[in-house]
């Protein structure tokens, strides 16, 4: 079974491995969790206001949102629904690599077989290969916009094209990184019922550790979803958190400012030593250091700093990926590793 | 499908419906919020320490112990690993009723067919239809100790001779009220493989809307569990709460015989008006009001006090269930009870 694992636990150093917000979160959501007395911690979580709040900070009703334990949960569910075996045996997902792991570890935890799609040369997105791999046993279908590990992105139109095409499978855009940049799935969902568009408030809003994520989908997609998640899973801290956060805008577009200047500063670095990277929509760039991958990212471990290795990744041979955060924490990064190269 | 209702949004008033502690939670979990910082809430959680604490405080090595975003995730899992259909179509999962409502909505959400044993007079262990009803497509059954809403207990070795009569089938025993009664499964786990137990840390410890929970099993046992969970589900609020809740044994051992006391206020309450109600082991009591059961229930509510109709559960006829928390909250409730009939 393919399962997820987890980052080696890193409590101390610069954390630039797992594209968390470098910044933190807003203070409002410090003050919002110091609020909380024992009676919201006791009793079970009322959610209908975040629903509400949240909802309408995504432009949708809330009918056509299910909040959830971080996206990972959603993830989990809609895979757990498409994928679950019939009669007929298993059922098969789509994943183009590369790609977030845990496409493949939701699709084997939901009983179903994955079917990876190869990258093409310089991650073109693979249109007519996820075409040919939709077969009559194909459930489920993995996108993401902006890509991870690559941060490129594809025009949501592409994928609305694909669940017309193939009406029998789900197709799942994974939009964790979309308030960084890329244009949003979202106009679509009404004319396609197999589409449905995930989020998450770990990356720009700062909330990794509280788990609060979303999947948006018409209210008829979203049902027998409904239906299976837990009906608490989202916890009261969570709820509480949410709801600042996504009020906190100036902070939030604070941060996607300093992280487009530290992607920039990422490109120049690259540029100025020759080194081939992707222009990327998300916060993180994808760095081709050839040989020089697994040992600078070791050497910086030992400094504390942590980038990831994503060399074992298809097409992704001798790349790192670095979190692009706060300035000051990309100039760090970038300075040591100028030193080691 | 079967999904769980969740109780109406009830923020204002006493809430002896749902079986939370009235007392809130230690002043220590609290603490333990306000304690977190930007980057704890912006960083993927690390659980390393919780689950060395956690596993010590139940008194097992942390590889036998699975951590769950509140007992129900973990529901989730097993009945999903357990009744994922196969080639020869549907598993069943076999429920002693009356049950907790969330059995029968994890079965319909992984795919399974619950198989509903009707409750003998009186309540008794139904142990001869549990076997008849143990087929060769039974892949899980559902056991409560103590039960709810009942609040009767079992011996567990009664259990323990189930799952070693029908090896096929994943015995989980739901320990969610534990800590107030009743005598543990877990001493039974070496020698059953297939026998699961299930633990939250909502009630006695007050972390409803923190979602803390565990499951306990063998290590062989929990493998495909762990390999299914997603990697972060428990947010670092619920994290840092459940170390803080489970320090403080005072708070906690205070509440407990609060609870007993209140049990008692119930009882002496029933004797003096002639009403049946069943000796619970659990933070709760089942009153049979008759033909009087909803209009109190409807009246109580009037006065900001929330108890719970439990008439339509099987062998429930004309039941409340009533929360046994703080004795000042039970004396309130009984005072307007008293009041009504």
């Amino acid at each position: 079974m393919s399962s997820y694992q987890r980052a080696p636990e890193t409590s101390q150093g610069l954390r630039l491995h797992l594209n968390e917000n470098t910044g933190g979160c807003s203070p409002a959501v410090i003050d919002a969790l110091r609020a909380l007395t024992a009676e919201d911690i006791a009793f079970y979580p009322a959610y209908e206001e975040v629903e509400r709040e949240t909802a309408a900070h995504l432009g949708v009703d809330p009918s056509w949102m299910l909040l959830a334990n971080g996206l990972d949960e959603g993830l989990h569910l809609v895979s757990a629904l498409a994928l679950r075996p019939d009669a007929k045996g298993v059922r098969r997902s789509v994943i183009p690599e590369p790609a977030f792991e845990m496409y493949a570890a939701a699709t084997a935890a939901a009983g179903g077989e994955a079917v990876r799609i190869r990258p093409r040369r310089g991650f073109e997105f693979p249109l007519e290969d996820i075409r040919e791999a939709l077969g009559p046993r194909t459930a489920l279908l993995y996108l993401t916009n902006p890509n991870n590990p690559t941060g490129l992105t594809v025009q949501p139109s592409i994928f609305a094209s694909l669940a017309a095409e193939a009406p029998h499978v789900t197709v799942l855009v994974d939009e964790a990184y979309i308030d960084f940049g890329g244009e949003s799935a979202l106009p679509f969902l009404d004319a396609h019922r197999n589409l449905i568009v995930g989020r998450t408030f770990a990356k720009a809003y700062g909330l990794a550790a509280l788990r609060a994520g979303c999947l948006i989908a018409h209210p008829d997609t979203l049902a027998p979803l409904r239906a299976m998640a837990p009906p608490y899973s989202l916890n009261v801290a969570a709820a509480a958190a949410l709801r600042a956060a996504i009020r906190d805008r100036d902070w939030h577009d604070g941060y996607v400012r300093q992280s487009e200047a530290s992607r920039q500063m990422i490109y120049d670095f690259c540029d100025a030593r020759g080194l081939e990277y992707f222009e990327s929509a998300a916060n993180f760039v994808l760095v081709r250091l050839g040989d020089d991958a697994a040992p600078a990212v070791r050497a910086l471990a030992g400094r504390g700093i942590f980038i990831r290795d994503r060399s074992a990744q298809p097409g992704c041979a001798g790349c790192v990926r670095i979190t692009a955060g706060l300035s000051a924490h990309t100039e760090r990064c970038l300075t040591a590793l100028g030193d080691l190269l």
